[in-house]
């Protein structure tokens, strides 16, 4: 990734210093990192903007365990961080990679003519066949639309990225509404497996962008931890209500 | 750090969709998490620039840590980047860290007249004393000067950052380096604490900068080991090597 | 620690087949890892009866962590029992690490005559003049008596373990427990300090001891989630009330 | 797993200090952990003998990383244990646990007499159509056999676990080597995936004896690292050798 010398440290074959430092923000260096160029105006405008939506979702599963694993070990928040990645796995980052691999090969060349609408009606089909959840689509909360959705499209176009993979997953969602017969919004990780088709980024970018933004936010609730303690409280909580749960003659 | 609703997501008291996507990049929205509110066009700039230069620096035990453990669980890239991160403690992360308390303690009040020049010496004075080596001064490569350090200062300038903890700093290096009589250059954790110092961010956020910086640059790593193996090489000859050495009749 | 030739698996000098497999159990398997020696028959039933004390402490916050992490990648349950080791730091495991060390320079010498009593009441006398609570003393819920010291006593004086570290750390328990004029109890983390101080084991082997023998009990949590899922609960009840307490207009 | 009040603590149902202290060793803990119920003695033995075999193979891609972790954190050792641990997975341990699966799917019922030799034939046939290397078949030093292999098999016959399961991969490897003309020997995760199975333990647990074995051999690494280090000098090579390797000019 890079080298150094007594008088000049390199990094993907750019001047650290004089090159990156100063012109490069913590987003345009990530997407140096991962394709080995720097992005335009619009690749920065719009990475930038998808990994800040991946940093922070309140109390999720990861932030709980970055701050009861803090409780434990104050002195070593860095591995309190590496804690809380540890569970970004198939289950919550999974869905923006399997998003963008599903598009991809539905439509391995987007500039070809293809008829859209079947190929969204194929993908849904399939998934309902393999009684699989179609990724990027469907939210708990976040009902009749993920608003963040909205904002990253209207980026999208703002940038130049709003073209035929952003059309299927609008179609494909739809489709999934109305075979399903339930609400189920597109959602922000959809969105985003969407427009990194768009930007030519390969699938496999996908956790990663989720992983790097979250250690972002994983710092912070470490922090507030630190402000404002709620660990312990959880962990006190929960023990009282699992030990009268399983000490006999309690149930 | 946030909340949501049905169509609204908040962080640290601002609506995510309008007011921080395409908005902030993803340092401004660290800057955010940390500190509970947006930089200014200086701090903006100054504090990508810090995050940006810890993102990378080669061949790291932390970049080696990412890479082995990719090698066996190529499924779970997130626990490689977790376990790159749990060595950034004391002895990498903690120059950072020492330097920026080291500097806050001895200065609590920079608008304050102080003799910096004593200032220095004490300091300098205190760690041979205690045999300690003076956090952010000397590096094994760079010298007599760390690349990074001139243009970081020079980015100071520029965002209004460059007062008396950056001039106590370098007051710190060049005392260091009479009495020792040895070529001690200021390195980048020194110059990066300091001005940490100078926009009035508390020391406990400096590890947390160089971890989230560090997973940005974990997962290029790793992308780059997917895609340019070495890790097994590595292994292979480590292993080769330590069982010649332990192995009866072959040393 | 071990090497091997096309025909043979030597660790820590003996061969593995013959000579480990069918005759060490785990527990003596790891004394030969921290010592280089295999156990005595005292020594295997002291040590092993000492980590299995440290195995499972119901709901832990590692356990939790653990849970927590396997509910986002059930796929690698490995990372969640890493996941789950990263909070035993300074604050649950140290309390074993930091009584043998108190008891160690205490007392570097036990065969030479010493004043028990007095040294008792240095040592509390001490943490009382740093604020410092005594490692080992005091327990939130086991009160008079943590029912597993009597236990470990008990096995340490049919092993050959019982001299003046336990004497010692008992003295110190009364007297913590007579200045202070509460309830003060010697908890499992102290009596097994004591008695590593006995076994001639360094202080530092400690924590190591508490981190495998958590790993086993991590391993235990997470199959029982496998099996009997709670930590979409947990996280589901938190993120509710934690919702409840920041949304604006609902406090 | 467990729950406690002021005079008691039970594990599973049993009494931590009367029927757990003194009377199991820490394999029969974990047995206990991960079945609910104590081992018989023969289950003792072999349940011991399969953890010890996978608590230490030298140099591994797992010993370097926690080796290379406790380098910058060695404050945080249990950081150090969980980072080695994150690399367990498909490739490494996945093949005791991908083994014992194999054999449970093609038997699942032991007692039912079937044609070994068939099922042997349409196992590698199966895999060699998937382009799949044979789970726990192949060993790139321990030919023409893994030493430990024979051993274990002699303690399954002894403990009364030498039935269908255990013929059958051996056929399987029979078969392996006949039809690839290769020497392929049985390795001991085939071994220890046979035996798992003809213990009636599912097959889900084989990675977890794994990660709780290598946690114990993991800590045995740490604390020799603290001892005779060998980290660094590895890291200094490996980035004299990248550096080397990417430096305009130099290749």
């Amino acid at each position: 990734m890079g080298w150094s010398t007594a008088d000049r440290i390199v990094v993907r074959g750019r001047d650290l210093p004089s090159a990156i430092l100063g012109k490069l923000n913590l987003g345009d260096m990530a997407f140096l990192e991962l394709t080995g160029r720097t992005p335009s105006a619009g690749e920065s405008k719009m990475f930038n903007a998808m990994a800040v939506t991946l940093v922070e979702h309140g109390v999720t599963p990861s932030a709980l365990v970055a701050r009861l694993t803090y409780l434990g070990a104050p002195e070593a928040m860095q591995a309190a961080v590496a804690a809380g990645l540890c569970g970004l796995g198939s289950v919550f980052v999974g869905s923006t990679e399997g998003c963008a691999k599903m598009l991809k090969e539905a439509l391995p060349e987007p500039g070809v003519k293809s008829d859209l609408t079947a190929l969204a009606r194929k993908i849904v089909a399939e998934h309902r066949a393999r009684k699989q959840i179609v990724p990027g689509i469907g939210h708990p909360i976040h009902k009749p639309v993920d608003p963040r959705v909205p904002r990253l499209f209207e980026l999208a176009r703002e940038c130049g990225f709003s073209g035929k993979y952003v059309e299927l997953i609008q179609l494909v969602q739809a489709e999934a509404e109305r075979v399903s017969g339930k609400s189920l919004p597109l959602n922000a990780t959809g969105a985003i497996g969407a427009i990194l088709c768009e930007m030519g980024l390969e699938w496999r970018i996908a956790r990663g962008i989720g992983v790097m933004a979250r250690a972002v936010g994983l710092v912070g609730h470490i922090l507030e931890e630190s402000r404002e303690p709620m660990a312990q409280e959880v962990w006190f909580r929960i023990e009282e209500e699992a030990t009268e749960h399983v000490k006999p003659g309690k149930r």
